[in-house]
């Protein structure tokens, strides 16, 4: 099945993490909004034309007659149908829960820049930005590195579900990049806490499809419109 | 079997949406935290003492050998064991699709008090939740709003599935109370564009079993120190 996802164009952003088990799956798929009047398309679903079950907000992933949206939502889908999550009820459960969490700790992410939502220009927030970000950097990003550190430090196999790579290995990975480019002050400094992390990050990075991704033109590069923003100020 | 549900006890939050379902199920289950020393039993889970997969955040369940975190992943566990969700993989997407795009919406109401994160108090970042809760009661509160409505008009039923009540409903239910009490005058305002919501709201509060929970000491009242506080300067 050639499945079409639908993501902003121009940034990578939470349709990164689904087009990273995309790209490690070896699926076949469309990047919609990446192509002519792939913009309109999307907008298509969203308002309701294309589908009865609109999508609130992309990314969304068009698998056959089920579209289906949310994040963590399509990659629970995704991922069993590819090999990325061991077949057991419990630990396919605990995937989505770390998925989740994951989820949360991105929108702290983007709310250093944005804390008063996306209503406002970042210019318009700035020593809001820069209040949030210091707690970020200070308080919260070493709480959810260690959360994930302490996992991995329980398991056997260097992934986060033990022996074998699972889709929340690749979104950790995601995490990890993106933090470290917002934030290369803070993730160098923390870095010596965190070495199973940081190793997660290049096993994934070094993975045969995961390589030649990331060197195609279908990466983005991190850029100021997306989730992860290095505003030096920010990064205390 | 009997479940345990941990959550902080002196809040509904987000452990609220977890409480909804297991008395609509009517299920055996405990309110730990709300228990002698349910609160230091709580934190030895957090702290990895009590299980391999320590959640990161309340609330979680525990179920059996199972810990379970991240409410809509809670959730969907539970739904399909207590007759709350339908059977097909299409329909149990869909909800779970739809609970996350209310747990977004939770996160928005809750950054209305607190923009720059749980790190300050309210009287710390008020200037900052008024410019924040102007854009949600002016633009995301209706977005939201509109968008939960013109799906229950697709349905035939009255649910936000269809014909059977779901999780989903509960969770619905949840938001409108909340955010009657958070900002009831925007509420007010907005109400003649949701008869359908409003219906669905009065239509889960009169479930037996709901009635009954929500007019007895287990249903926490609603406080300024949960997710939904009623801060009258921040409903314009």
């Amino acid at each position: 099945m050639r499945y079409e996802l639908y993501y902003w164009p121009s940034i990578q952003g939470r349709g990164e993490f689904v087009r990273l088990a995309l790209e490690e799956a070896g699926a076949d798929y469309l990047d919609v909004a990446r192509l002519p009047h792939g913009t309109a398309a999307m907008m298509s679903f969203l308002e309701g034309k294309s589908t009865d079950r609109a999508p609130f907000a992309p990314p969304f992933l068009r698998a056959g007659k089920l579209v289906i949206g949310q994040t963590a939502n399509i990659l629970m889908w995704l991922a069993p149908r590819h090999g990325l999550v061991p077949k057991s009820e419990a630990a396919r459960i605990w995937a989505n829960q770390l998925q989740l969490t994951i989820a949360d700790w991105l929108v702290e992410a983007h709310d250093t820049h944005h804390p008063l939502g996306a209503a406002f220009y970042y210019e318009d927030q700035k020593p809001e930005s820069l209040r949030r970000a210091a707690n970020f950097t200070g308080s919260r990003l070493p709480k959810f590195l260690g959360y994930f550190e302490r996992l991995l430090a329980r398991e056997k196999g260097g992934w986060i579900l033990g022996r074998t790579l699972s889709y929340v290995d690749l979104s950790l990975f995601q995490m990890a990049a993106g933090l470290r480019y917002a934030f290369p002050r803070a993730m160098e400094r923390l870095r010596p806490k965190h070495p199973r992390l940081a190793a997660l990050h290049d096993r994934v990075a070094s993975r045969t499809r995961i390589a030649a991704y990331l060197g195609s033109k279908r990466r983005i590069a991190f850029n100021e419109h997306g989730i992860f923003r290095h505003y030096p100020e920010l990064d205390a």
